[in-house]
């Protein structure tokens, strides 16, 4: 595969495997203690890797959650946060400004809190009172992140009584990282394909619903408009239907990002009308895949990380075919602002 | 103004207000029974309207609050919703299929149900708890909705014991209407010239923040979108900085939408930002508008209904100049699907 490393990926999930038993050992511990409702806080990308877990949270457990974006949060004076609260904070660099203040203020507040960070030694790791670390370059942050929530959510929802399944869950993702390289390789072709036949395409809507909505929302924006320069409008597929449609010409670029939870139904109600009205749709679509060794009853929490893995395919093609390095900007990191 | 009648603007607000009585009566029978939660579930638009309600409540209140999709909501199962749960719905028709099916699965839960709706006799009406109808046309529908929430989710903070005030701010929205004309006045050379400006423009940018990020976001998909087949994306201003910041060239159109809540200083920094890369950039600001005998410390509250007051001038503007009706779809209620 085009600029993979199957070694790296290998290394990099698998270091986020690793933590399991400390994440139980922290989790066991705050369970010791005792928490009343779970915020997950970050900016960007990472904010929108927590939305999928907020959406698994609310659909198979009792403990309240709320996904919130870091620098509204220090400003809101959100009434739900107590020091009876679990603050999960998250940033590769272990750096953004605003997710760093976000874990200042929740632990002022007296919130118990957890830092999903690469970095030891760099302020996130420094100021929450469980700094989980894995080291993961920028292109495999996401299911580095991931992987290390699948264990740190599930195993919170385990001690709440809320999924018995845990203990085969946490072993079968010891083999995900293998089943997710096979995804790439099966979805390798098509990647390689959207790119030729889309790289000089101005606009892309992309769709999304439940636990791949987060995935819709962050690959537009962190992406195609910051890494690819190109426009995007990300739309959840119920809202699609109440003004976004309207849009759609023959000519309009869709990529639908279709999991297996219970939403599918409304992805299904768009690929229907996008195959009416459009000449230019994308479907990713988890149950491709066959992740062998994983049951069926886990495909639809894991469909956010078997989108993100398979789009990271389409975005190394991307920047080959539009020759436009991902790396590049125009502001972040170049002017202050 | 263009397009413009006082006379039903001041009958449509006008019954809004006058719902006060039925509303505090509504609110007090559902304190006597005790409630836990509180869900605002709608469709487009209407979950757009509640966005700065949830907010709100958020940041006042200890009442745990969620704004919620209508139809991801029956899928998902959210284990929050149980018979102690509020749910307040909304639907000008009162036919909007996901919310009155969203309505039904509440009632069939044991939820208390409230439906906001211009209409008796339709379905949302018919099913929920406590329906509270304020006919309205279409252009004044936002308003009059956020009227009766301003008093509903006002009273509802106010019996909780987080906001004292209620009995001034509910007097001083009596005068709210004729203030919002005022505004709409003061706005009109701005909004028309606006759409001599921008009526080719292929694309803008909204931002928001806090109470005024669901305006953006309904603003963008509900009039550019679908009433003017206009590409959008709508953008929370501390999420512009991860990403959707490198699109901006001295020709994008940016359009931000200022409130007066605590989150304002995200929108000041992406207004200093726009101002050095975009020549483009327009600047609805809640704060140059006098709203006289409206009280400092609720202005916060009435950004987003100022906002739209605003924007609903826009849009009669780029309806004229781009002679293009914000009564025609290509497929809403033209086609099936």
């Amino acid at each position: 595969m085009l600029n993979f490393s199957r070694e790296k990926y290998l290394k990099v999930t698998g270091g986020a495997i690793e933590l399991r038993e400390e994440i139980e050992r922290v989790v066991d511990k705050i369970y010791e203690k005792g928490f009343k409702n779970l915020f997950l806080i970050g900016s960007g990308g990472a904010v929108a890797t927590f939305y999928p877990f907020e959406y698994i949270v609310n659909s198979t457990s009792t403990i309240p959650a709320y996904a919130e974006i870091a620098a509204e949060f220090v400003l809101q004076n959100h009434k739900q946060l107590s020091e009876e609260s679990l603050v999960i904070l998250s940033s590769l660099s272990g750096t953004t400004e605003e997710t760093v203040a976000a874990a200042k203020y929740c632990k002022e507040r007296g919130a118990t809190t957890i830092g999903i960070t690469g970095e030891y030694n760099k302020p996130l790791a420094d100021i929450v009172d469980f700094p989980l670390v894995n080291f993961a370059e920028n292109d495999f942050a996401s299911d580095s992140n991931q992987l290390v929530l699948f264990h740190l959510i599930f195993r919170l929802m385990h001690k709440n009584g809320d999924f018995p399944e845990y203990e085969r869950f946490a072993t079968q993702l010891e083999i995900l990282p293998e089943k997710l390289i096979e995804a790439k390789e099966r979805f390798e072709p098509k990647a390689e394909a959207f790119a030729i036949v889309y790289k000089d395409e101005p606009y892309h809507m992309v769709v999304g619903s439940g636990t791949t909505w987060g995935r819709a929302y962050s690959y537009a924006m962190c992406v195609l408009e910051e890494m690819q320069w190109i426009k995007t409008k990300s739309i959840h597929a119920a809202e699609f239907f109440h003004g976004t449609l309207e849009l759609v010409e023959e000519n309009t670029s869709m990529i639908l990002l279709k999991g297996e939870d219970e939403t599918r139904p409304l992805m299904n109600r768009v690929e229907r009308f996008a195959e009416q009205y459009t000449k230019k749709l994308t479907v990713l679509d988890t149950k491709d895949y066959a992740l062998e060794g994983i049951s069926l009853e886990f495909r639809k929490y894991l469909s956010p990380i078997v989108t993100s893995t398979l789009l990271q395919r389409l975005s190394v093609h991307l920047e080959d075919k539009r020759n436009h390095s991902l790396e590049i900007r125009r502001y972040y990191r170049t002017v202050a602002y």
